[in-house]
């Protein structure tokens, strides 16, 4: 019966009150809880990092809208996707493109049964009169199956899953830049054992090779400027240099790969 | 037992916590959802636009308390309005005055009856310790009219209702620009029939003329630069540029009122 | 079943939906309401006041999460707070410091007891491993002396308490400055007697008198630009100057120390 809104909306136009209102008009004893509605205008790939970042820590039976939709009025799909307990309502878009990394197995429906639709549905306001209701609906106890086809051709995103090289290597990608500097991978304890990290591992970026995998931001902090790799409050590796910038000191962008090597002893 | 909430508060300060605890004081069981509370500052117009595209989409029985004050602790009154299912709390100073036209027919009410107010009524914080409170009686079942005396002379808005002239044209106003620059205008499909638009109708506004009705905001897209008219999300009639603010092009300013005339075959 | 959130975390990131999930996922019935995210960062003393000017309208049994942590990480101890029917959970570093003076008797407890934690606590996001968590436990119905031992070395906060001198003078503190330039003194009905702000006092504040004590913020606005003080909305004594600012006029700022004396007679 909880339905969380994630979106680019802002929050000073009645965009978000539309919203509300109609999950709760399609389930009126729905708990709407707000995630954030400051994704940058259109920044899918941040929308997809925060959705990522946020939505675990619910309980299963969570319903997530999340509209983050450059292309509304085009011919991009909504969908529906289940998985782990979780059901997710937005645009095909890559939007979701994390969250099919932390719910395997999973199914994308894609929304046709317009019969869950509001009454009219506008061009430009697919988050009020598609994926709002639809939340609502299952939010209510419709299932997944019920809103449309299940299709296998959903939109990956290209920096969602990272790459096992044949030489062993992992290849991944910097998804998020946070306020701090902190540059968060997508690489995961799944990707990387525990062992690889105590035992002996470099992460490359940029040109640079970083040998230190701290567990605290604050360990060892001796070494000052120099940059670290610790597993962040995401649960993803991230670059950092103790009180300064990691993207800063090392130039790094979102979108900038990485490589972990394993040490020779 | 759904209670909204728009004020120009901002979120920084104590006051919107304090309005949340004000109405759950008066129902523990009342969901409290957040429309906005980033109305520009005692900007009443703006609120009355916002209330009336987001109230709408509630469902039957949704208690809106609504909060742009400019006049706290004059003798301007509080009431509640009672129309179509939806029930209003705030200020008498036109912030209803939209809502009026969209949830007709319904009733005012004075707030007279203090034994529904905060036990100790502040002279600045009208939303907390009077609108909250009854907002919060209204949503356990207290019905309106144990709120205070029936009133007929409530405020109103100038730019609320368009105008059918003798001629037969109908003369609106511009009561939004969006942050794209589309004009909203109080014209709706009630008043401009579906067959006036597409049968031949031309909108004056700034002195010129558009005679481009569309259905949608990228149909017809060959004529960049030229403004046209279309149906917004908000269920109203919206000047537009494709790609381009309206406002800047035509040089509109909210207040700016416009004309819809037949055209001669 | 009310739990409320103030944090400095700002409503961008995922930060205050990961707050709310780990709240809901130790009590899938909770209702989640937000007081503010926009606490200046690491700002424990507006945290303080923001805290206490907004719980006391909420109802017995309500939760509330305060997070604003400088010391994440360090040795601070994260406390459960339990007095007049309201619980407080958080770190113990002066945030509670405002409700203690409000809440007697109350009790302090040490959260100790693990079991009520998120399964992996991290270093750095204690908002949502720890304080969430147990604050979804107590609104299930979870008694705070099972989190921990009650302590008495709780932070207490220097601003929170006035002092009565013993010549009978009131000292004490401006702990908010509000944006109009108001000066919100930590002065309550419960220290100065109604019969001491009518019968005579004056108010000594960076060596001037102030002499007139008023009702409401509009009242004898024939003296404009004297300063007056005035029981304010958050029920405590502020200084002010009639559409002006008090803290330019007078030169104060945060911390500055007050003085309340009898009039000779």
């Amino acid at each position: 019966m909880i339905v969380t809104l994630l979106t680019d909306f802002g929050t000073a136009d009645y965009f978000v009150g539309a919203l509300k209102g109609a999950v709760l008009a399609a389930n009126p004893e729905a708990r709407v809880v707000d995630i954030t509605h400051e994704v940058p205008p259109y920044d899918v790939e941040e929308g997809a990092f925060t959705l990522r970042a946020a939505f675990e820590t619910f309980p299963e039976g969570t319903v997530h809208v999340a509209v983050v939709d450059p292309g509304v009025g085009s011919a991009r799909r909504g969908i529906a996707v289940e998985g782990r307990g979780h059901t997710f309502v937005g645009p095909d878009n890559g939007l979701f493109g994390h969250v099919y990394e932390r719910v395997r197995p999973f199914k994308v429906f894609h929304l046709t049964n317009e019969s869950f639709f509001r009454r009219e549905v506008s061009a430009t306001f697919h988050g009020r009169d598609v994926f709002a209701p639809v939340a609502g609906a299952l939010s209510r106890g419709v299932s997944a199956v019920e809103l449309g086809p299940e299709v296998e051709d959903y939109v990956r995103l290209p920096s969602a899953a990272p790459e096992r090289l044949a030489c062993g290597t992992l290849a991944g990608t910097v998804i998020h830049i946070d306020r701090f500097g902190n540059c968060v991978t997508n690489l995961s304890p799944a990707d990387l054992s525990d062992e690889m990290v105590r035992g002996g591992a470099l992460l490359v970026v940029c040109g640079r090779e970083i040998r230190s995998f701290r567990r605290f931001f604050a360990e060892d902090a001796g070494a000052a400027g120099e940059p670290f790799v610790v597993w962040g409050s995401a649960g993803l590796l991230e670059i950092a240099v103790f009180r300064d910038s990691a993207a800063r000191v090392l130039g790094i962008r979102r979108g900038q790969s990485v490589e972990v090597r394993k040490v020779e002893r």
